[in-house]
């Protein structure tokens, strides 16, 4: 059984989340510092860490046994030789999920309601009707990426009456929210069927990219695409000339590459584009963040007493391991 | 059985539902213009009509039996003498539901997680989180009026995780879409617990000012306020100094009093307001043009032939008749 002793916090905590993680291994040391500022002593020290202390920094942890991130994207940790030797990495999948299906429901609706032109509408006094809207119930929609935010965002638009078409990079069994399973592999054909395309991929050599200028002019006349995922899964110039050119009936971004967008970007003034400072995720709903240190707070018992952890991470593919 | 010879319809129609329209009543004799447009002559030769001739011009329509209405809304043919005696009044609830509760969870998920400062942000090309969101699940929502439009706002909420509380006039058994039933006349006791009020109510004398200064300030801090029904159900002055002392985190309106709603008029600029110039319903819709149309067919037919109408209008209470 591994000796946890000390523990460093590199996730930003509450005083309720203190006493989570510190009820859940009365027997260990906390240290609470952020990402940047932790001593280079306290990095030296940790058995483990809870938190995404950046991946240059991780050569001075020279007892480090267990990494708990806490981000479900592990980005830059998977890479050969960013973790010393024999360390166990867990991500904190299953927390973001339910947060980020409300934001894309959110942008959906809000696309398909025409509420941006709206707003804009509303800063000029404008009482002024702007036609034809859309609805989700009846509408295609293709969940690029199932995992645990692809999942309820499919549970969630399957609610609404719509037809869910799931793609994953594996696994046959169709789950039971969605209609219809596919693969990766298959995304050609399924494209041109989808009134909606919704990204939600981690960043990975696989998924850039994924979503090239080919693929955009596959899209249906009309329809809508959202990316929550990785901003490199799309091509945002192909994008921007599919808006402009009226192909698409509107898109949704909270991610983009680089982050943050530079002020010159041709996005921020795109029609039809909503985009927001990657904030669907993050702890900006205080009940991810309670998912996130539970999350932590069990792994981190459950490591010390030799029992089993969730969510670990396969270093190969940056994928959970099922 | 009632002669229906000529029907003059002064709905807009699409030529496929003009189709609709004519194979449901091959005998009859149809006259299509504007509401404002139809002659005199056909108003007076008219038997039946779909959609909403001004309530001035029926008192022309001699040889009117069936009126049947292109709106839920009632207002102004409940009136007495509105109508000429002996018209049977139909309104077009049922095609509604589904397009204004799918804008009603557009706004709710956009003032959650504040797309709409987001939306001012990015004409900015400002890339800033503005901190914390609320989720929607485990919301207590209060859904004031169970007619179509808030029974169908009711499923959506409630298979996003809310806790749904409908309030109606009158019934005590408890429709699945809800978690609790409640009558008008407990209104006082439910506010206070609500995180949304939702208010779907169609305009009469009963829900006029429903939502006055008094049942406002006793909503929950941080509360979220819709409204689609009519404008006139809510306090307007009221709700703007709700919002700027920040007792609520946001409201959104799709209806106001008077509409258009004058540019001078204070709704327009104030924070974490949502106003849309009551675009929900109408047609812009096509499926709802679409529903609206087909019930007209099936009434008018049902009418011709003597069998039971749909969406009848009681005439006492601007209601569908039970």
């Amino acid at each position: 059984m591994p000796v946890i002793q000390n523990i460093l916090v590199v996730c930003r905590t509450e005083p309720r989340h203190r006493i989570m993680l510190e009820e859940a291994l009365p027997e260990a040391s906390f240290t609470y510092a952020g990402p940047d500022s932790a001593s280079e002593e306290a990095v030296a020290e940790a058995d483990a860490i809870f938190g995404n202390l950046p991946p240059e920094r991780l050569k001075s942890a020279a007892r480090l046994k267990f990494l708990q991130l806490n981000s479900a994207g592990t980005d830059g940790y998977t890479a050969p030789g960013a973790l010393p030797d024999g360390v166990l990495l867990a991500n904190a999948t299953g927390g973001y999920g339910p947060g980020i299906s409300e934001y894309m429901l959110g942008v959906l609706l809000s696309l398909c309601k025409k509420l941006h032109c709206y707003r804009d509408q509303q800063h000029r006094a404008l009482w002024q009707p702007l036609g034809e809207v859309r609805a989700v119930a009846g509408m295609t929609v293709l969940v690029v990426g199932l995992g645990d935010i692809g999942r309820e965002f499919a549970r969630r638009v399957k609610a609404m009456g719509a037809f869910v078409i799931g793609v994953r990079r594996r696994g046959t069994e169709k789950p039971g929210y969605v209609d219809e399973l596919r693969l990766t592999e298959q995304l050609d054909e399924l494209i041109p069927r989808a009134d909606v395309v919704a990204l939600c991929l981690p960043g990975t050599a696989g998924t850039r990219n994924i979503m090239n200028r080919g693929r955009i002019s596959e899209m249906k006349q009309g329809a809508i695409l959202i990316n929550v995922g990785r901003g490199t899964a799309l091509d945002a110039e192909a994008l921007c000339d599919a808006l402009d050119a009226g192909k698409l009936w509107g898109a949704a971004l909270d991610v983009t590459d680089p982050e943050p967008l530079p002020a010159e970007s041709r996005l921020w003034n795109t029609e039809n584009l909503i985009l927001t400072p990657h904030v669907s995720g993050g702890f900006t709903l205080p009940e991810t963040h309670d998912r996130v240190v539970q999350l932590a707070a069990e792994n981190l018992a459950a490591f010390a007493r030799g029992l089993p952890v969730k969510s670990i991470v396969d270093l190969e593919t940056g994928y959970r391991k099922l």
